[in-house]
């Protein structure tokens, strides 16, 4: 929440840098592309940010507050365990949707059905945000019925009984798929008592635990004016989206014309990054063992994040990487092999995934394990790294297609890490990366404590000795 | 297949209908929002479709072949059971990617990867597609990669036992996910002996038995000029798609100047509906039981496929349809509730899905069986039949954004009902659903013998008298 003092976001493009300061109510920026990037603070600390691109009939808008799951600390009942809050987040965005004083659920579902809009919502680990994708015409009304859910949710006790269990349902989705158990066993793992750690969604007991009370609380903390970021991108009139923002925030009752105080920018806990383990087998009795290997990686902000890109391309992002050719093409073992990295504000993570046979999963496991070392050790060839700049800059461009991903990178941009990067300064960046960087990176990542985390018909005595 | 005689393919839209006959080499047609669909036969009876889309800079082409998994009869080892042959469609689909005489598996992988395209191929009951999306500068590229794939892959020996342990890995994927499991059951229990019943990618039994002879056979016998269907979307020259095409076939040893015999058409199988059955559960210790409710639904070029898509809409369409109200938002009961139909040449399926605790899988089906008794017996209203003609003309005017949709329309226009229909013609037809058409269908569905299908902690017995 980088926007709650000094600059709020540094847009870099074709045309240089522009720093957006929050005191400075509008500025607008010429990205590539033709598009053009508009940003304006209102005098209530809200944000809204929007990418108009030429040519499109659609426009994607999503309303963002950065709270995640990871901030679920000092929320919940106060006489009970520190547990209960955990999964509050992810509650609250559930019951935005079950009405307000104006809108019932069902008037808030046949406003995007009726439509053919797309409506959804995501929580994330820090951050939560509500979207919808419409034809241009339909933009003010998706607007005016987000701002709705933002600022005037009822939270029914009845409705809070009811979302309970779809909530219990969605979580045993989650537990009955190995890959979903086997990321949070190895984000368990890899980052102990970090509060990333924790599972989104929260367990059945804190689920079953949670109070009406306790995620109005948190509703009410968290979701106000300064803590808003509203991106929009596609065929967008900056104009137009403010005014309704602005005008549909007030008719919710939110006070616009005075700032209150600042949210408090969330702490660095990286003094809890222990207690990692080196391995969490989960036994099932299924056909397939989830194998994932990793370690702790870069925070989002990190200087190497461009490097960690083509390092991931290199290793594990597509047909070509070394763990696709080698576990699947030249050996047969895995039909689904990659790699991962995310970043968060004050930690990241890196992983490598191969589902496979289970008495196949030490060879998968030490292939896996093989490859990050020889990219420490060996480092990739100039044609690997022209390859990996290829895929990540034609991958970019094509992606920006979408007005999803536009305005899934304004808002990243202004709560993450305070930076927005058109496709010119992304590739400008990509092309100062050497073959260097990749290899000392990758010898970072290989001199850290490995862990191995698998659910599946195997148990830890598979994996010894190999981290 | 309707390309091998007569009529091919019929354009409608708002500049009416033009049909496009086999024996005229070349049309073209001015399409809702500006787009121009353009359609080439080439001497040697391929055939070649485009969608100009102004103002975008990326193109999907796919290459599409008629022959799916319900095909694979008399193909494959004739010294054996019937059932070797199962799964041969997709195994092919796999080897085109290990390499050509041109090219290596790597060559193939690093063409696409190095642009940073998208590069995939499905294989579906009655199709194969082998795709590619990239920026506007690497089509042709695509287009050559591609060729190469389809005219020249060399189906290796020992690239072919490698790949046999790939797919079976992705067999094992699929009997690990309880909705893919209860999927393949629901058709079997609906379909009996049915063609269109199989799963598409065979069985682990029939993969381990598959012969490198009999896959080579299948390619050979069903990858012909006459057989296949380039489509492409967004920023494509047509006369320059078409040169391209043409060389590349050429260039793969393909005869392109002599058209060879028509492809024998698909016959009728609804003679092999028999055996069906009205319960299938498969018992499992996971958290969720997966409940599958239905009954034999459409052809896909039946006349009532408008309306069976507002009759789905309705029911399990969105978050305003009636199973997503009833079961989930009313009671809790699910997370994930929805209804669904699929088309082929001689049947189709209709069904209504949905998960949740094992001991409410009786009331999650008890209250999906009503809502469809309740669609056949008291219709829909005026506002919902507005909603859903909303939703589906939205959601088709947001989807056309993507030239992956654009071009998916062309090749199945082709290869299945022989009509392709752009925005405005789809509107126009949407426009003449009555709320009694809706009824009418439900009726039908309705009247049908229901089958329920369920994977999970339950069996038969929970379902016991409710079809």
């Amino acid at each position: 929440m980088l926007g709650a003092s000094g600059i709020a976001v540094r847009l870099e493009g074709m045309n240089g840098a522009v720093d957006f300061p929050l005191d400075r109510a509008d500025l607008t920026f010429a990205a590539s592309g033709d598009a053009l990037v508009s940003r304006t603070v209102l005098p209530s600390g809200a944000r809204v940010l929007s990418e108009r691109v030429p040519g499109v009939r659609s426009a994607t808008i999503g309303f963002w507050f950065g709270v995640g799951s990871r901030d679920e600390t000092g929320v919940g009942r106060q006489d009970s365990t520190r547990e209960t809050s955990f999964g509050s987040t992810h509650f609250l965005e559930h019951l935005l949707f079950k009405g307000t004083s104006a809108r019932s659920a069902f008037d808030i579902a046949i406003a995007f059905d009726g439509v053919g809009g797309e409506h959804n919502a995501l929580t994330a680990k820090e951050q939560t945000c509500y979207y919808a994708k419409v034809q241009d015409r339909d933009l003010s009304m998706a607007t005016e019925v987000l701002s709705d859910m933002v600022t005037s949710s009822l939270l029914d006790a009845t409705d809070f009984e009811n979302e309970r269990g779809v909530i219990l349902e969605e979580l045993a989705m989650a537990e009955d798929d190995p890959a979903d158990v086997v990321n949070e066993r190895f984000f368990e793992a890899v980052l102990g008592d970090h509060p990333i750690a924790r599972p989104i969604g929260g367990s059945p007991a804190t689920i079953n635990a949670a109070t009406r009370d306790a995620v109005w609380q948190h509703y009410r903390a968290n979701y106000r004016p300064q803590d808003l970021v509203v991106s929009a991108a596609g065929a967008v009139d900056h104009a137009r989206l403010v005014a309704d923002v602005e005008r549909t925030l007030a008719e919710g009752g939110w006070a616009m014309d005075e700032r209150s105080a600042p949210v408090a920018r969330r702490g660095n806990d990286e003094a809890k990054l222990i207690g990692a383990r080196s391995l969490a087998t989960v036994r099932r009795p299924i056909e397939q063992a989830h194998v994932l290997i990793g370690t702790r990686g870069l925070r989002a902000g990190d200087d190497s994040r461009i490097t960690m890109g083509v390092l991931n391309s290199v290793l594990g992002g597509g047909m070509s990487s070394r763990l696709f050719q080698e576990v699947r093409e030249k050996r047969g073992l895995a039909y689904s092999v990659y790699s991962f990295a995310a970043g968060y504000s004050d930690t990241g993570i890196f992983g490598m995934y191969g589902a496979c046979a289970p008495q196949k999963a030490r060879s998968v496991a030490a292939i896996m394990i093989d490859e990050l070392r020889r990219l420490a050790s060996d480092g990739i060839s100039h044609e690997e790294l022209a390859r990996a700049v290829g895929q990540l800059s034609g991958g970019s461009a094509l992606a920006l297609e979408d007005s999803d991903t536009r305005m899934t990178r304004l808002g990243r941009s202004e709560l993450g890490i305070g930076e927005f990067a058109d496709l010119d300064e992304t590739l400008r960046r990509l092309a100062l990366v050497t073959d260097d960087d990749v290899r000392e990176l990758a010898g970072t990542l290989a001199s850290r404590p490995l862990t191995i985390a698998a659910v599946g018909a195997v148990d830890d005595d598979v994996f010894s000795g190999l981290t």
